[in-house]
């Protein structure tokens, strides 16, 4: 037995995964850690989805309600998914089974603010308790307490919600994350008080959680690494909207809103904030912190550039090579990285207070800033929400960025009236592609127009031009439509496979 | 002179409200105090409007751009957009004729949640200065401190941005409004800290606004009432509703998820709201708190009940018999309200911390719990977002409310698609009409449409059902849509004047 377990009341509950699996019902409310592919089970989603086809096989019902920190992995949401084992799943997804699932209507998906979802457990609105939590961790001390491994998420909530605890040790995660975690708890209603950060980098508590440890019934072993997917190579639309990036900051240094050492970065995940962080490297700013959801390769090579002096998050997402880095040299890292439960890491308070820049991908814009996150053509879900209204609404500014169209040309990432709206004109205030950057700030809806048409791909500026154009024939102008064409480009793209003109 | 004027130097500054409109140039930004026909300056909005008819005999240009905490009244918002006085409008209007201005076109309105409206100035989002700050005050002591009159809004944020001040004094404003007022500033970035409120109604600022007294450039005395729109009985449907809303209120304390002494109203403005505080005089809820925007009659009435032991907002919005009421024994309800600048009232940290219920009204719903609260059929703009965004966002569960149909009919409050969205899918919670409670949370999208279709008006149901039938046809089910026929209701209405089928 390993001795990263060295609570003795504890190590009386080692068992396998499929002896722990038998503590989880059919029906049941289950929170699991895991967040963007770092930090999940590895050994009980798989030993659920067993039990799931047992039952079938019986001609039994087993499905459970998944609750996580966000995304998880193949292994993870992907093996539950394929067994038919989930009913229900909140706030995040990305995993393609599970998403295709979900799709077509198997699975009940509801994409909640990744900072209300912990907060949604404690308030009942899935009743009193969750059943079980199912939370992976790198080690427990002598006490019993908790050492969160590459990620935290919403784990203090769903421990201190469920009736059953089950704990995987994970052998390897590196010893040396002990310390990069600061565990705050938010306090409950109706006794909350001010979440005590000023700074991005400020440490406000302890570095383990504390867990009712009368209701853990099982611990399983795992040496599992997480899902780490490697990172594209920087191709050239990702280094132009990169390059438009930096030069909107540069614009807001030059505008007086901004100093060279005072970015704070919130950043989504993906190839083109990669770039951008690779672009940081070689600019003007000093001193850059993240206060963000996701530690990213892009963080790292800054904090070893020196241009970054601190980055918070909630969780990593590296690639297989930068996650190896991690664990030969997280001691040098928890300097510098801090990872916080995702009520903290999200929190609209602290969001507003540090004054962040807050950048995330898209699916679409319409001409007036309305932004679609979440679904194709209405209908679809891709991933989710995730943090991106966290840090949207709550930004200094909130940006989108985004190649300008996708599929080979036949989505436009502009159109008439977004399909589906997760961030609403009121929240919006820069978007960027390839083509450079709409400031929509301090505009009405109409003279948003010819700045998001600017950054469209000129193939869809004449269509989204006649849209223009037919809807400025209405009666009603402050944000003019032509609600019988509003729909044409997802239309098109649903009957002929592209927006653009048959 | 007024005795209102105490500071020896301002004395000095007293002229005329046309004098004072000399300091007002074309082109302008000018940032006026007035929130919800309340606090409003009274005299220069007729001057300017008298300046910008001058300029046009001439064939001169004369437009500026207006700033304010939200809407304000005729003689404010009216007479300026009666003379083609304004270029650009933000954060808030509801002015009949400035709301015509705007959707024919000749006015620029931006449309900006109420809490963020006097950060973006502070952020320099409309240049590094406001021209001009026009204030409302029931007095200015012998330092040249002012006291608030009947609201408090924006006034701090454009006081201190703004070059030029010019400050009215209302004697028609009780003297004893003095010490309602709590005037904090949300400090300026980078240095920004915890906004201390604990409890709705902690007082962390001081009763006055300290200014620069070098860029005072006119005082101007009036003697004019604020409006104060009279509410409309109670009627039947607003009735039904208040039931539903309090019953909803039940269930939470019978779910454990709330007390009877610890209900915190936020609320919108309106007869709705209004036949909700009339029905919590007579229901079990003690110990009210409302952290709201405006102190409307129903709170007032609660005050006196006993049943609510202190309102926190950022203005009034009386009836004529409660404004006259409220100026009389300013001093006794000092002591159970509180009026914040709005960044303060609206700050989604402290909404989140006090945990408070929210409810505002809205123009229409989707069936999937989309929200729009500004736009009939997506293009004319009624009034604008508010602070509902800031409280739908932040709160413990959200709620709006309104009867399901408008226009004796012809328009229905439930819709396949919202025309505009002004709050996702991911922030509303509840949707009450007087058919019912439609409670969405914990809900996948396809398993809200039975509930939002169940509050909508009978005549609508069979329509509604009939679009999801049609949406369930679609390849993907996470959220089904008809694009084609998304829009039909509002394409309807557009086309026959009635939402109903021809």
């Amino acid at each position: 037995m390993s001795d990263r377990i060295a609570n003795a009341m504890l190590r009386g509950k080692v068992m396998s995964a499929e002896e722990a699996a038998q503590f989880i019902d059919n029906g049941d409310k289950v929170g699991m850690s895991g967040f963007t592919g770092a930090a999940y089970p590895k050994a009980l989603p798989t030993a659920i989805a067993n039990r799931a086809k047992e039952a079938q096989a019986k001609g039994d019902s087993y499905k459970i309600d998944v609750f996580t920190g966000a995304s998880t992995a193949p292994d993870c949401d992907g093996v539950m998914a394929e067994a038919g084992a989930i009913n229900y799943r909140m706030p995040y997804q990305s995993d393609p089974t599970m998403r295709n699932a979900i799709n077509a209507g198997e699975i009940k998906y509801q994409d909640i603010h990744l900072s209300h979802s912990g907060q949604q457990v404690e308030y009942g609105f899935f009743g009193p308790n969750l059943d079980v939590a199912i939370v992976e961790v790198t080690r427990i001390t002598e006490d019993g307490h908790l050492i969160p491994s590459s990620g935290v998420g919403n784990n203090v909530d769903f421990l201190d919600s469920a009736k059953k605890i089950i704990i995987e040790v994970n052998e390897w995660q590196s010893l040396e994350l002990e310390g990069m975690a600061d565990i705050y708890r938010i306090q409950h209603l109706p006794n909350r008080t001010p979440v005590p950060i000023i700074n991005s980098g400020d440490r406000i508590g302890k570095t383990f959680i504390d867990i009712d440890l009368s209701k853990v019934v099982a611990i399983v072993e795992t040496n599992t690494p997480d899902r780490n997917a490697p990172f594209k190579p920087v191709d050239e639309t990702s280094q132009k909207i990169a390059g438009h990036f930096i030069s909107f900051l540069e614009g807001e240094v030059a505008g007086g809103r901004l100093t060279y050492d005072n970015y704070i970065m919130q950043s989504g995940v993906g190839n083109v904030p990669n770039a951008v962080m690779a672009g940081l490297l070689d600019s003007k700013f000093e001193k850059i912190e993240a206060y963000t959801e996701v530690i990213q390769d892009g963080m790292v090579d800054l904090i070893d550039a020196g241009k970054m002096t601190v980055a918070s998050a909630t969780s990593f997402s590296l690639s297989p090579e930068y996650a190896e880095k991690m664990n030969q040299e997280a001691k040098r890292y928890r300097e510098s990285i801090i990872l916080r439960p995702q009520q903290v890491s999200n929190h609209p308070e602290v969001i507003r207070r540090v004054g962040l820049i807050s950048s995330n991908g898209m699916i679409e814009a319409d001409i007036y800033g309305n932004i679609n996150s979440t679904h194709v053509a209405g209908s679809r879900i891709m991933n989710g929400i995730g943090g991106s209204g966290d840090f949207t609404r709550n930004a200094r500014v909130s940006t989108f960025i985004s190649p300008s169209d996708a599929k080979g040309g036949d989505i436009s990432a502009i159109v008439p009236f977004a399909s589906h709206i997760d961030h609403t004109e009121h929240d919006a205030m820069v978007i960027i592609t390839e083509y450079g950057v709409a400031d929509l700030r301090g505009l009405a809806p109409r003279d948003r127009v010819a700045k998001t048409i600017a950054v469209a791909h000129p193939d869809y500026r004449p269509l989204l031009e006649e849209y223009v154009e037919r809807a400025n024939k209405g009666r009603f102008l402050q944000t003019p439509h032509d609600l019988s064409t509003a729909f044409s480009f997802h239309e098109r793209f649903l009957a002929n496979g592209s927006m653009k003109q048959a």
